[in-house]
């Protein structure tokens, strides 16, 4: 029905998560419409990515050189790390430009459940890192779930000598919140960690 | 705050139409986990795509050789020609398999208010077509609009001395609508069009 090349294009789309048949097809017929350059470069970042991109060697984010723009910057706060699940995090911290330390990357976070060990998680580069580099305190920015929790734990257990601040985010009622919408475990998180008014 | 790479493949995700900044960003990182067979095969579709598709000569659908796949099929129905106004409607009518006459694709139809004249809609090769091929048959198969109104008429007029049927898709209640979402339009043209139960 279509043309292989189309056909082709389409597969391609509906390899990516949460692209049916319907948006790959609409998709495949707009990159038909799109400028040659557009094309281009198109084809090249997807080429670029799969060759260039690879992990930081020292906080395991993604980068095209050996360590990444973070680990490289000097001006930043050498005393604090922030231990994320996922590259996505850094992203979104630093565009909230709402943290100045340094971060490290897990490959995501602990799970019995879903057969997720710590030795999984790259834990070892982790603490590694941790040894050689002189931190006063390190947060744990995980989601707040049982496979934050866990982890959490277990990593505060092996640091546990170290004499250093070891934190996490806190979790309660979000900004803005529509309180009836609020469920038992964040109320509930939100009443323990209350804090005096001062 | 990217990699140069991934923030090039984030922006052509843009280029696409209904894809946003986070969408873009969530497909760029997928594009990351992909197979390397997975995205040669995306790189190469986009290529040939923009290389190889091009317009049948004679019907303006898409294709990649001189002329499409239903231009080339013998056992068609050489005598009934349906008009669409874009290459997706064909592939639609051919995936539900209910017509198995010939296509001829418009540029779009006509629409003053839009700046489209009949001039711009590839008009001159529809006639051009219908004068050298034999069909009994001409159906316009737009979608119920002023646009697929008045193009419908303005060909009309122009086959008038042909000696040819002409016709157009039914409109009316659409198989297990709720009647109380219709719109007065639908309803009108449903009255007007009733057909008498045999």
């Amino acid at each position: 029905m279509y043309p292989d090349s189309i056909k082709n294009l389409i597969e391609s789309f509906k390899y990516l998560p949460g692209i049916g048949e319907k948006t790959a097809e609409r998709l495949a017929f707009s990159v038909l419409e799109l400028e040659d350059e557009q094309a281009d470069l198109f084809r090249s970042s997807i080429k670029d990515v799969k060759m260039k991109v690879h992990k930081c060697k020292r906080c395991n984010s993604l980068t095209e050189d050996d360590e990444c723009y973070i680990c490289k910057d000097e001006s930043r706060d050498n005393g604090t790390l922030c231990v994320v699940e996922d590259t996505k995090n850094v992203i979104l911290f630093e565009k909230l430009g709402v943290f100045h330390g340094k971060y490290h990357v897990l490959n995501g976070l602990i799970s019995p459940l879903e057969g997720i060990n710590p030795e999984d998680i790259g834990l070892e580069t982790l603490i590694d890192r941790i040894t050689k580099e002189k931190f006063k305190e390190i947060i744990f920015a995980f989601r707040p779930s049982i496979e934050g929790e866990t982890t959490s734990l277990y990593i505060k257990k092996i640091l546990e000598d170290m004499n250093l601040k070891i934190t996490r985010l806190a979790s309660g009622v979000p900004m803005g919140a529509d309180m009836e919408y609020l469920d038992s475990l964040t109320l509930e998180r939100a009443l323990n960690d209350r804090k005096e008014i001062e």
